[in-house]
């Protein structure tokens, strides 16, 4: 009988380690996660992970053949294989490739969490008929994964695609990398709350997010006063659209994509926070460009995008693999 | 006796056609230039090139062979082989490929100055080592072709690369483009004359640029000023340079480039504009950025680069091509 080829889909984020195995058509057919300890090393993680994970694959091993593994993960560095400087994880830098490797014989590949949700979105989402196109994570951070020409762009440090680090307000907010102005301190869950402090010392109207401590303002707070009909909580999506919607069109102005689709946490505002960013970004558009840039909302399912972002990945790398190394043997061909 | 194999590099400007046989060396073997007249459409041009040509390409014909044509315009669009609504030709929307096709039964291309450019220095000049790299033209406005991973980004509408119309400064400065703030009006060789009026009008120092009526301020006349020391004209390139190592920065964000490579008009300033575009460049790169991105000026010669663009252009278009065909028939062998 003939296996049934499927791929391991990693997602490491600083709490625990989520993983599934996924065939070609994206579908989940094992699915387990572990709890990471405090300060725990990638070593000890990945052995408890192999362990974990073997233990449940040997039921599995009669049916489905495991053809290789993609790891998502924060600050994660697809050409060298390794996660760097990752606040998240206390990982300065780690070889995750080469330890993951003492325990699979398959091929392995990394990236990080916003170019796997761009490589899921485009092997089982909504961008399976883009080219070109820019996917965005608007969770703590702004975190982008660029396509191009069906590609993602790594470029030459395998760092690509930091939409959430151009700064876009000379001297503006402080943000987590040390710097000002990145475009993540307006644009991101904790860009609104930002935003929503700020409207909250501009305004003197009566707001119903005057009556929480700012430590508990979240997002998600926001945006049920916004359904209230809450002014400055409307008003909070209406500036962070703008911005956006600003920063969206230079980035169309670089890449001109087909599609910008967007992901997670102020994603799930809806049209509180889409609407303004397309009028903003149809305003500020060049020419050439208006109303030919779709921006639409992720089409994996929310639990599971992450898995599937890494699973696509490495389908997406053994497709192209086999691609590349018979393109080697034809350049040789060709002057 | 084997015919040795040339393409014809075609540039259009607002005011002539140069064009030039070019061999796979970047050798130039035939070069020659037609005046256009006066809001001539493209059809009576090429009538009038493909004569000209005919004339002299007939002593060449027991030696070269024609393999293709690569043409250089403003606002050309490679996707249709069009040039849209230029105005420096009064073109609105000029299928050119397709004239030039009744001419000539070889493959023909198009696409703007900017990008021929990056192909011309990928093909011929300093980028011959680079996968990922940006060109940028500094004439009177800013150009720039982005090559990512070997190969031009041109996106969905075939208008990648604006970045001289992302929008650098909210309110900005009114742009060719009816927008405001665009890049473009800031660096260029016009944008360097508008700063120094700027800077005229905030400082009241002596100036040599105070000594010449406003409409005869060129970047010229502001470089030879600063190179005498004259205070204004070298804060103009200060704040050139500071304004452009900002819009870098970012730029380095979405692309990750091994190098910045800068021709012509404002590049021909030097370590005037290099210094304090560098400096501020470093200063606004993210961590993982810094110190890894190199600036340069163009290695093909100034006179020559538009057509020697042009003509890398066609052959770059006709190795891809090969390429492509075979690996279409390739990717039907593998899943």
């Amino acid at each position: 009988m003939n296996l049934i080829e499927v791929t391991l889909g990693i997602k490491i984020s600083g709490t625990s380690i989520e993983y599934g195995l996924v065939n070609r058509m994206g579908e989940i057919v094992l699915e387990e996660a572990i709890k990471m300890r405090g300060n725990e090393s990638a070593e000890t993680l990945f052995e408890r992970l192999h362990k974990q994970f073997s233990s449940s694959y040997k039921n599995f091993k009669d049916t489905y053949k495991l053809m290789g593994i993609g790891i998502a993960a924060p600050c994660a560095n697809y050409h060298s294989g390794t996660v760097e400087n990752s606040s998240n994880l206390n990982w300065v830098k780690v070889p995750v490739v080469e330890i993951a490797k003492k325990y699979w014989d398959v091929p392995i590949v990394i990236t990080n969490d916003a170019n796997a949700s761009a490589i899921g979105e485009l092997k089982y989402g909504n961008a399976k008929n883009f080219k070109n196109f820019i996917q965005i994570t608007l969770g703590l951070g702004l975190g982008s994964g660029i396509v191009a020409e069906g590609n993602l762009l790594y470029g030459n440090e395998g760092f690509a695609g930091e939409i959430g680090h151009t700064i876009i307000e000379r001297n503006g907010r402080h943000c987590g990398c040390g710097r000002k102005g990145c475009l993540e301190t307006y644009v991101s869950t904790t860009g609104l709350v930002r935003t929503a402090i700020e409207l909250l010392s501009k305004y003197n109207e009566d707001s119903l997010l005057r009556e929480v401590p700012l430590n508990d303002l979240t997002d998600n707070l926001i945006f049920k006063a916004a359904e209230m009909g809450d002014s400055i909580a409307n008003e909070t999506f209406e500036v962070t659209g703008r911005i956006f919607g600003e920063a969206l069109a230079n980035t169309v102005a670089y890449f001109s994509p087909e599609a910008i689709i967007l992901t997670e946490g102020l994603a799930l505002a809806g049209d509180l926070i889409i609407n303004p960013t397309i009028a903003s970004m149809e305003k500020n558009l060049l020419s050439i460009f208006k109303g030919k840039v779709k921006i639409l909302i992720s089409g994996l399912p929310q639990g599971n995008a992450a898995i599937l972002g890494a699973s696509a990945l490495i389908w997406h790398e053994l497709h192209m693999h086999k691609v590349n190394i018979k393109l080697q043997t034809l350049e040789k061909t060709i002057v």
